[in-house]
């Protein structure tokens, strides 16, 4: 144990502080000091400030919990824009289907997760929920990268890849999930069930097993479209919520993704299995899929998080945008302009995504005890002139390119918007070759 | 005449021309000449280039008309996250309307008007439908900022900031006009209407006379709300638009802002009419007013172009924001992903926002014989990256933060994100000189 006077890491001092913790504090002028990756002083900037190897001078700034960005593909920056405004069954059967089948390996999955991570870091997100297949490559690049990170291999009854024989994808996941905790660092394994079309029951339930018997994250597609939701009920005569139910599968650190069409019953379900749900706005909108009841979830005591999914379907990963688009739309929606407010879309960005990824008490809000995932906010931009609310700035005026600096663990990886850990022309370059395959088919 | 070998006074060369002309040509690369803030030229970038006294490098960026952000109220940056959240009532009566009441005068609408021109530049507007009062300060603002503007001078039938005898309020309008159109330069006048329940059926009339007596547009707010749309039928036995069309005002350059509640019917008198309509689709969710209409108004023939609204309700003025929020939106209300694909949002943020202003065929597409207003696009950005299709990153992807330089009328007024035509730094400082007045009221 070490204590609050013994020298810091690192000392963020003279900005405003906006911790999120549960009391809301604000700190204008706030300090921040870091010491082992670990947050050990938070407090008003007056008085003598505690000595540190590092000091980042934050006046002007907004210093608040990085976002967590709780649902993504970041493999598929490869597929960004390569398909839009096409029907859904055209889009997903001739064009991202097909693109996954030829080009998605060890190779792919590694460049494409750090160039998802560059775009992340340089938006403010420090932490990803991220679900793909090869994913023991993802950790690769999420752990050079320095980005927080839970990595979920996907599972599903037809051949994968790195998964050639379905009869292996359980097996798969054991085998990634052991090794990527064997890892240690940032990365945290989890499972993905892909969704009800693609996995049976028996595959479900030994999904569910095995996520028991790590002690991992076991995550699904969940209602995301209307036709999802009557095809279950044709199938199994209740809706998805209730049929997953009935298979054990809403325990612990299940996590719901979309949640498009699930109504008040299956709200409360979610709830009482304390079941997180992760709000995926613009992706469902870009899709046609429909608006997700996020005020109705956060009635019923469902804790949302907020993701952008997959970059061929948003196609960023741009956390600021998803806030403004989810404090928008849930107005527009509701036709009542006090609907989700920017201070409860703020704490689903961080601590409520954090919550649904299973790492509430590890980060998500500016307090002692947690690891430093940090952003630094510039205040002094024509668009975020004159402030009278910050909270309302960070929803509804700032934008990703608004982030100057971000710690994660108490590691300084952009600084003036500079990634320190990578070099991110490299990648966007290897990127681009990658890229130059799929163009030529 | 001058001939296109002549000495070019600027030539963009060597970066991808997206000119949204009425083929859609692309040139990869191409580039664009201009002399005396005119094209004159438009080509692809092979062999010899044409001499110029200034080369701009575009190699890596697009190339494409400045964005028009067809209905904001410039000077309301001052009230810029003042109040959110809140029922539109309170906000309106307790917020908005005193603050104005209060603080609205030429030297808060000259500092705030260049405080929105700085926030548009550097995020590719080159073209603003603004409406507010003393709005003389406005055009001031606007000439000097070098950003091209519609200004329309507010008319109600109440005591207004420097319209204390609303009797006076279309003679105020009418040297407004003048003045502003004797100046020449980079404002056209027009002539603002607030809405049916400012301005009675004589105002308007008399409104209507007056533009067509100076030929100026005529703007008015139109059936934002579902309650005005309710009144207008229990006052006047017929819905706004109906109403208005008895009272004449839909004639040439008149122009219908928001159109939130308008039905089939009333799209098709406004296409009849030549009628523009100014979707703000974020204002219009974050007020809880509801989604306009824009893919129906858009089949009905109506020409629509897009706008911000004032930054008291969205609470930026960042057309690539808006785009994006249309494209979306259009599909999540329809449940159809093709809804308004990318390419027509663009095109309503450029040619058909210039068509909605009157200025159809000065500015809006990158053809000779239009006026240079140009922005260059950075695509070199982790998440613009890989690149598929430049118009789905434009929408999709794409933030204000990526546009590098604009062009005025031919004039460089933004190189490498800086603002050549005045001290940004300078408004900001008297921006919160204001604000500070009003936090302390």
């Amino acid at each position: 144990m070490t204590d609050r006077n013994d020298r810091l890491d690192l000392l963020l001092a003279g900005g405003r502080v906006l911790t999120l913790d549960r009391a809301g504090t604000d700190l204008d002028p706030g300090r921040v000091g870091v010491r082992g990756g670990e947050i050990v002083v938070v407090e008003p900037d007056v008085g003598p400030r505690p000595t540190a190897d590092r000091v980042i001078e934050a006046r002007g700034h907004l210093v608040l919990p990085g976002l967590v960005n709780a649902h993504l593909h970041a493999p598929m920056t490869l597929f960004r824009g390569l398909a839009d405004d096409l029907p859904l069954e055209t889009w997903l059967t001739e064009h991202i289907f097909p693109a996954e089948a030829q080009w998605v390996d060890p190779d792919m999955v590694y460049w494409c997760t750090l160039l998802a991570a560059a775009e992340g870091l340089l938006s403010g997100t420090t932490c990803m929920g991220d679900s793909y297949f090869e994913e023991a490559a993802a950790v690769r690049a999420f752990q050079e990268a320095g980005l927080r990170a839970v990595c979920a291999q996907g599972v599903i009854d037809f051949p994968a890849p790195g998964v050639p024989d379905p009869a292996q994808n359980l097996a798969v996941a054991e085998r990634f999930c052991r090794d990527t905790a064997d890892q240690g660092g940032l990365v945290t394994p989890a499972i993905f069930c892909h969704s009800l079309s693609t996995c049976s029951a028996g595959t479900l339930q030994k999904a569910r097993d095995l996520a028991d018997r790590l002690g991992v994250g076991l995550m699904i597609h969940l209602a995301e479209t209307k036709g999802e939701v009557e095809r279950c009920r044709q199938e199994h005569g209740q809706g998805p919520v209730a049929y997953l139910d009935g298979l054990g599968f809403w325990r612990k650190n299940a996590v719901a993704v979309h949640g498009v069409w699930v109504d008040e019953a299956d709200a409360a379900l979610l709830a009482r299995r304390g079941v997180g749900v992760v709000h995926c706005l613009e992706s469902n909108l870009k899709l046609g899929s429909g608006l997700g009841p996020v005020t109705m979830l956060r009635a019923a005591g469902v804790r949302v998080g907020l993701g952008t999914d997959g970059p061929a379907s948003n196609n960023d990963l741009d956390m600021f945008g998803e806030m403004r688009s989810a404090a928008l739309n849930a107005k527009g929606a509701a036709r009542d302009p006090t609907a989700l407010p920017a201070g409860e879309v703020l704490q689903m960005a961080t601590r409520e995504g954090a919550r649904v990824l299973g790492l509430g008490g590890l980060i998500g809000a500016v307090e002692i005890g947690r690891r430093a995932d940090l952003i630094v906010v510039d205040l002094d931009r024509p668009h975020l002139t004159p402030l009278y609310h910050p909270v309302s700035h960070l929803v509804y005026a700032a934008d990703r390119s608004d982030v100057r600096h971000v710690i994660i663990d108490g590691r300084v990886v952009v600084e003036d918007r500079d990634i320190k850990t990578f070099d991110v022309g490299r990648v966007m370059a290897e990127v681009r070759r990658l890229a130059a395959r799929v163009k030529t088919g």
